[in-house]
């Protein structure tokens, strides 16, 4: 089976230009066939509040109602998805950008409301990979930003984490997948304030010990859930760490496997 | 050799929910191969607005300066281009929504600065269709947004009219092109307050003359010269009128010929 690498990139990179010119003529380098998915970063925000559309939350928790669906929208798939394909373009990657309704690439459907109504927020339920793969056979990347449509002309945010690991799952019947979680940490830490701290490896034995000592919690909890759903699911290798994980031959991050 | 459809539907059909959404049912009925392009209608400015962007003007021209480029890049590859494709494919018709730089489909260069600079404007210089014609082999029907990137990274606003007629001509070696302009009018009219008195075919020689008699003045002029730029480039015939003409055999609109 060939390899195929998929890669998510938060706003550590998105948000810092040089940054993300960085990483986008590294990536434009690797030799796999590759999927890009980046998150939105800052950007959403600062143009609501340049609109002076409130962001509105709910126990803390941010709530996608109609004008901050359109924001994202326009950020997402917009600004920051053309920019990074025309900057691949431009490393002579040949890249096409997709949110989850190109292709009918990712079918979601609205969280249901317990107790919070999240908005338009969309939980996947299905991912179909034959246009991507008519691409990646092609010598072309995917570049996903983190929309999902409900295959009745709704559009949808969705987690780009939960992108990367849906995306890896569709593709792990016909790829060799990898599935590579770019963070502004060295990966998973012992110790949260110590950056050379890095579980070098992670299995579903150790996890559960991890979660019962505390090490792992917070927003690390659902990041290796998504993991470990991928493991799951026939994703080969899930990696945790800086971008220089890919690049660079003895760079530290973690490694999960079942 | 196949027909392919290419069809640009402009502000008229946009800018209005019921119009857009009855025009993409049949859009989606059609059963040649298709490929959609869209202009921007009122929403880039209505953006501009709400941030509080100047709409910068010379010589009556718009000038698409950085922010600008940031808001049509948001509103017509962000909004539009995915809200069209999500209610595609609710229609059961698969698209992809492209700008210029996915695929590298569209490349241009900045519009020279003769006595006004328009800012971040591109001139079509190269059309590669071979990502698109993986998908309309395939069944799935690319929408284009009116943006185009130079290969070093910079996207470039570009004129609806003309992304229609250079893809129609990329196409034109490989398959019997029709290209079709929606517009707000029955097509090319004798008499431009009578939407009754459609010339219904205008050829080389019957142009010249509508010009000379000042039938054909202001914005067709600009519209039916991308006309006969494709027809000189192998399109096989371009159609200019009401939306009604691709889906009513009764119809009556403006057919150029050569």
């Amino acid at each position: 089976m060939k390899t195929l690498k998929i890669i998510k990139i938060g706003g550590n990179i998105i948000d810092n230009k040089k940054t993300l010119s960085d990483f986008l003529i590294k990536f434009s380098k690797l030799d796999d066939p590759k999927l890009l998915v980046h998150g939105g970063g800052k950007l959403a925000t600062k143009l609501a509040n340049q609109m002076g559309v409130e962001v509105k939350m709910t126990s803390g928790r941010r709530i996608t109602d109609t004008d901050t669906l359109d924001i994202t929208t326009m950020v997402y798939a917009g600004k920051i998805n053309k920019n990074i394909v025309a900057q691949l373009q431009a490393n002579n990657c040949n890249a096409v950008g997709f949110s989850g309704a190109d292709g009918n690439t990712i079918v979601s459907v609205k969280r249901p409301v317990k107790d919070v109504d999240f908005g338009f927020v969309g939980d996947v339920i299905k991912v179909n990979t034959q246009v991507l793969q008519l691409l990646v056979n092609n010598n072309i990347s995917p570049v996903f930003c983190a929309l999902t449509h409900d295959k009745n002309g709704q559009l949808f945010n969705t987690n780009a984490d939960t992108i990367a690991s849906e995306l890896a799952i569709g593709f792990a019947k016909d790829y060799e997948v990898e599935l590579y979680y770019c963070f502004d940490k060295n990966g998973v830490l012992q110790d949260v304030v110590d950056d050379d701290s890095v579980i070098l490896n992670i299995n579903t034995t150790t996890y559960k010990e991890l979660i019962e000592q505390g090490t792992i919690a917070d927003g690390m909890l659902p990041k290796l859930n998504n993991c470990f759903h991928a493991l799951e699911n026939n994703v080969s290798k899930v990696c945790v760490g800086k971008q220089d994980m890919l690049f660079q031959s003895d760079s530290k991050f973690t490694t999960i496997e079942k």
